[in-house]
């Protein structure tokens, strides 16, 4: 078997095979989790990333021991989640989460050096929209430390579940008068903190302002 | 070796030793991320779960073949993390995220049917606050299709690395005057929306008002 299975065994009719709805979970998430096989145990590290085209790209230091074990071709699984709402079911087995599930599996490739820069760029502004016209620009010594790598999103390396309904308690449950609904939930950006080291004359710019009081991405 | 390595080795600095500390991330966060190994390859999957004692507890379905394989001892990794803030550094090189991470690792242990019951409500209410007190009593058949899973919390199965500072610039970039500080991040509950099928008269319990507008758990 070149890859685990893709197909959702519990619940299968939540499964997605919508590309679109892919990248848009993607496009909403700035946390990864990925796990991969060390010395035959499972170990797992979460880290920020951004979807970038066709592929899924993280990056950090060129000492960290586990990208570089990614970078070598370690089997990757990348799980991307998030929780958008409480199912408050009239029985604790109904209740759940509304939630957004992907897993992408394979290896991750280096980004090679000469595409580095314009990446890192990319996956800035994809943090902090707008960003990366504010900053200086990386330097060599910056760049040469940074190790970037990519999961290529093909068409079949990837699984996609969604709940976005409502609980679904069995009809004796609704008679019995008990409320029911969702308690949506976001991961929402507060007023910015200015550092202990930054002058209080400096002006906020204009990237950061924009995020205070949205929800992240 | 008995199980991966729980030494943080990039930013070593930012590792934690604190148990209190363990325990206030894992009572802050609903979602963990589990790896296993299936045929030689890793494999994940996001999940509720609750940190119960000395423990953290998982539950699904008995039919769940992820769950399945955690009960009949599969070694797992569990990774739990927060993204506290955003740290706006005055390059791209130093800009990061202030998080909580913590990674678990060991065998789950299938909870004891005479301990199960007990050991739902203490979730449901570590989801939703006094909501067990207004739910009817689990069924002997919902019990029944519940698989709950427990992950002991030993004295070294597990790593915690936490980043709650701020930008950290070298002096030249601090001297050039561009703004540094942090966005602060949370996950937030929203107002209650009503399911189609729940009557407007029913009002919304107690438990569920008091969620609103507030950060989760």
């Amino acid at each position: 078997m070149s890859q685990p299975t893709t197909r959702v065994t519990r619940l299968p009719e939540l499964q997605s095979t919508s590309r679109e709805a892919l990248f848009a979970l993607l496009d909403a998430t700035p946390l990864a989790t990925i796990a991969l096989i060390r010395d035959g145990r499972p170990v797992i590290f979460p880290i920020g990333f951004g979807r970038v085209g066709e592929a899924l790209v993280i990056h950090g230091s060129t000492g960290s021991p586990w990208l570089r074990e990614l970078a070598a071709g370690a089997q990757a699984a990348v799980s991307v989640t998030t929780l958008d709402g409480i199912e408050v079911a009239r029985s604790a087995f109904e209740s759940s989460f509304r939630y957004r599930s992907a897993c992408v599996f394979g290896a991750f490739e280096r980004v090679p050096d000469a595409e580095k820069d314009d990446l890192l760029k990319t996956l800035t502004d994809s943090f902090i929209p707008g960003r990366v016209a504010e900053l200086r620009a990386s330097t060599r010594k910056e760049l040469a430390a940074t190790l970037a790598l990519r999961l290529p999103i093909g068409a079949d390396n990837w699984s996609l579940k969604i709940s976005d309904g409502w609980p679904d308690d069995p009809p004796e449950d609704i008679a019995a008068g008990a409320w029911a609904g969702v308690v949506p939930l976001s991961l929402v950006c507060g007023q910015p903190e200015r550092a202990p080291d930054c002058d209080a004359a400096i002006p906020v710019p204009d990237s950061v302002r924009a995020m205070a009081g949205r929800p992240l991405r």
